[in-house]
């Protein structure tokens, strides 16, 4: 069986060769950065209809790439998400990657009616860490209600919000409000579909580009 | 926006209400035990195709339950599988969860010829962790034809594998070979799909019910 175990840089080079093949068949054309985005969370998933449901605000793409080049911190949701984003691609821009939904007490969700994921980006936001941050809610539509709150209600700017919560209540509605925000840049994935897997290609997209790799690299 | 925030528990039992109603509209009928495994990899995925594409070998859920209940160790290929893991659950029933890639030198996969994740499989073998284990293999078709070739080479048993790797070189391979395994019983999903979202799901659901939950509670 050792044939079948090739080098990673090769599986990789192939993967991508075949996921463009396919999506050129199709019949997608997207710019660059995009096109970057979009083979990768396929790479992830390998789920096409990602072509179809991923959608960015105008110039999120560029502005998550020169948040990263400034060093943005990268606060997440749940620590799946966490633990996927490329931790050494992160520290070579300076960046750290925050999750909070461990620290959360009973008695801090019990007392303000949140979720564990979204008292988790409350206190995020109490150590200051939002403001010109890259937020990624991957799981949870309450932890990105909570984001929108604080944007809309304590005027807090991060640099870039990743919306891609999946499931089957609120979710949809929670990408929806993202989507209708223009005073921060966003990725949402319309509809019920997204995941930790997908913020996770996501960033770790945005990562290589803010370093100047090329995407299908390891 | 508060509305749109509602407790956990609701949260849940509407999704699996949302989840088997449409499952029944599209026809499918699953025993209990493969109804929750499935229920749970579509909560966490939104994907319905995955009804279609998740295959057990015979009375493999009740070999996992069983191996869970004598509190099997769990090891993953990655750590974004470890990590989605409900840890409480696991140490309830006395299990403990491991991930080796992190732990693998440069040395150790260009010695072999083995990808960092086949390596890390390798490694929990040295350490005999591999022998009654649940074996969860959500990303990496590499890791995944190493443990068939622990099992067919050297003789080793894992109670069950869970063989749900994500991607467009090998898996396919990856995931036909072990399912022709009669040794060992096995979890896969057919095709392209599969990642550590899914991978996770089908353990937390054997963690439910090893301890006699209901499957959709938190």
């Amino acid at each position: 069986m050792d044939d079948k175990i090739e080098r990673p840089a090769e599986i990789a080079a192939q993967s991508f060769k075949v996921i463009r093949a396919e999506m050129h068949e199709m019949g997608y054309h997207f710019a660059a950065h995009q096109q970057a985005v979009i083979e990768r969370v396929i790479h992830s998933t390998a789920d096409f209809e990602f072509a179809d449901l991923i959608q960015f605000s105008p110039a999120a793409i560029p502005h998550g790439i020169a948040a990263l080049q400034r060093s943005a911190p990268i606060v997440t949701d749940v620590n799946m998400v966490r633990i996927g984003i490329n931790q050494r691609r992160a520290q070579g821009l300076g960046s750290t990657i925050h999750c909070y939904v461990g620290d959360v007490s009973a008695e801090d969700t019990a007392a303000n009616g949140l979720t564990r994921t979204a008292a988790g980006l409350h206190l995020a936001h109490e150590k200051g860490l939002l403001a010109n941050a890259i937020v990624v809610i991957g799981n949870a539509p309450t932890a990105l209600f909570s984001v929108i709150d604080l944007i809309e209600q304590q005027g807090v700017r991060p640099a870039l919000v990743v919306g891609v919560p999946v499931g089957f209540v609120n979710t949809i509605e929670s990408k929806d409000a993202l989507s209708q925000l223009d005073s921060v840049p966003w990725f949402i994935t319309t509809g019920r579909k997204g995941g930790s897997s997908v913020a996770v290609a996501m960033v770790n997209t945005l990562l290589r580009l803010a370093h100047g790799e090329p995407s299908e690299a390891i």
